[in-house]
């Protein structure tokens, strides 16, 4: 397998270093593998922190900075972090007003952030932590018991990120985070398996001619493995199974996600397939974010995340934004 | 070969569907394949329009948007835009104050765009044009004569684009264009071929184990294979390559850019390596943008384009851009 790197073992610290050169505007401890915005901590501001295994970004650490995550803490690829980089992390961020821990759940994830809750609230630190558990496409997998969490973790991110930037309290940013985690569906497909660093080649091994629905983050098994089907019969499916169960009577938000090795030509015509589901189920689409956000390193494939979105969640989605990973400023 | 698309010859025209619903700030033209910025033409402001083949996204679609491009024509994948498609982008944008062409140079988009500029001339719009040719690595390639425009397409298109942007005039923004074109130079290296919709599969063999230094973004030939590098080993052939022709005597702007299936996490540890070589060359860098911007559909890989900057580009780079692939506000 050709991959772009040094060694196995320098993957992270790697791109850690290449980070803090690109983003003068974050503070990269690369010794001890926190991401901080530069300006943290914001007096008088929640601190929004968040982390997970390497191998997602731009996800987490690509989503810090004014109107989103003040800190993240990546592990090694695909391995959750450990206690002392979230401590680290809410230490670095927390002015008084407490510190909010996005947890993707995996049960690593969830252990360490909790334990390291704890010790931050040993140190005096106001801690609160919302889970997002998302994926509906398995009930129980490996790393998981329970939902996966996977592309909500963007709404969430974004939307209690300009709650917490509005000078909302602690109290107001947990309720935030927990209504578009509480709102949101997500449903993945790989057409190919990611190759990690460590393992020097595919995770598993998709036949030729099949692709596997319900896929996790990891490339961990989904529901199915299917002939190929085109890209309008992958969006029936998807947005199929995930209306089902969300049921919205309002807009929804809609996050079209590439897996890291699709391009954007084909997501964004993945994304009109999408549309077409739900225009036809009779969903109107507030907002559109087609892009490559929360990826598996190399895999082929694509995810669609629904979060059910009121007026107030989408005009702290309209906020201005500024991270390596996402900007805008409407 | 497994794609997320529903026919090889519908691609374009439903990725110009899926972007114009996720970016109603453009007027997107699917059936004349055109991208206009919503508020064209801008009152008095010069228009600048590029385009080429599609499978290099988000190049040029996605850089539409103030403070950059004013259209953009995409072709077929890997496929020259016809003039029709230029001459009305053209007169969409023009508000009588001329535009300029962004030609990358291969030999189609140069006909066509020569072709477009006489037609347009004769409608009454000013046009100018700026031939990009930035790629050291060969001299003629595959449908090209004399190097290959590449990376260097988005600092000519940023660049020029906040010139226009600030109102400067035709002859200003068409000297400042070429003067970034002049001033930079790209190095590509293929770890994996990309695979176009058309053919259905890899539109090259690499064996296991080799990788291609001076590959162009549609998989033309480069310099030579070689056995597998390090993210170093690379960094070091790229950027002296580089080096000892652009002899830099001030700062460079760098873009680290991904060919499309290369993870975000090997791009920023192959950056840090970038970094590495220029300091050890004594060269200082004023800016890095580090992701995957001027792609090859689903090539693994990366290039390197360094510009030659002096205050004042370095003023129009930071100034600031909104577009759907490249946007900040510093």
């Amino acid at each position: 397998m050709r991959m772009l790197i040094n060694a196995a073992e320098r993957v992270v610290a790697d791109a850690l270093r290449g980070m803090a050169q690109a983003h003068p505007e974050l503070v990269v401890d690369v010794e001890h593998r926190v991401i901080v915005r530069a300006d943290a901590p914001v007096a008088g501001k929640v601190g929004l922190v968040s982390g997970g295994g390497s191998g997602h970004e731009p996800l987490h650490g690509g989503f810090v900075g004014p109107g989103m995550l003040d800190a993240a803490c990546p592990g090694e690829v695909f391995t959750s972090p450990v206690p002392d980089q979230m401590v680290r992390a809410a230490a670095a961020v927390d002015s008084g007003a407490g510190v909010l821990f996005v947890v993707k759940n995996y049960t690593g994830d969830v252990l360490n952030f909790d334990m390291a809750a704890e010790l931050a609230e040993d140190e005096g630190i106001r801690i609160a932590k919302v889970l997002v558990r998302d994926d509906v496409a398995v009930e129980d997998s490996t790393h998981t018991a329970g939902r996966r969490g996977t592309g909500a973790t963007l709404f969430v991110e974004k939307i209690a990120g300009a709650a917490a930037e509005e000078g909302a309290p602690l109290e107001r940013v947990t309720a935030i985070a927990r209504q578009v985690a509480d709102s949101s569906l997500s449903f993945g497909v790989a057409l190919g398996a990611p190759a990690t660093p460590a393992k020097g080649g595919p995770t598993f091994d998709l036949p030729p001619g099949e692709i596997e629905l319900g896929i996790g983050i990891h490339g961990e098994p989904g529901r199915e493995r299917r002939r190929m089907m085109t890209s309008g019969g992958i969006a029936d499916a998807a947005v199929g199974v995930l209306l089902d169960e969300l049921r919205p009577d309002g807009p929804v938000l809609a996050l079209v996600n590439g897996m890291g090795a699709t391009p954007l030509l084909e997501l964004y015509g993945f994304g009109a397939e999408v549309r077409r589901v739900l225009d036809e189920r009779g969903v109107p689409v507030a907002r559109t974010l087609v892009g490559n956000y929360v990826t598996s390193l190399d895999m082929a494939g694509c995810s669609v995340t629904l979060c059910r979105a009121d007026e107030e969640l989408l005009r702290l989605w309209d906020a201005p934004v500024s991270t390596p990973g996402l900007r805008w400023g409407r």
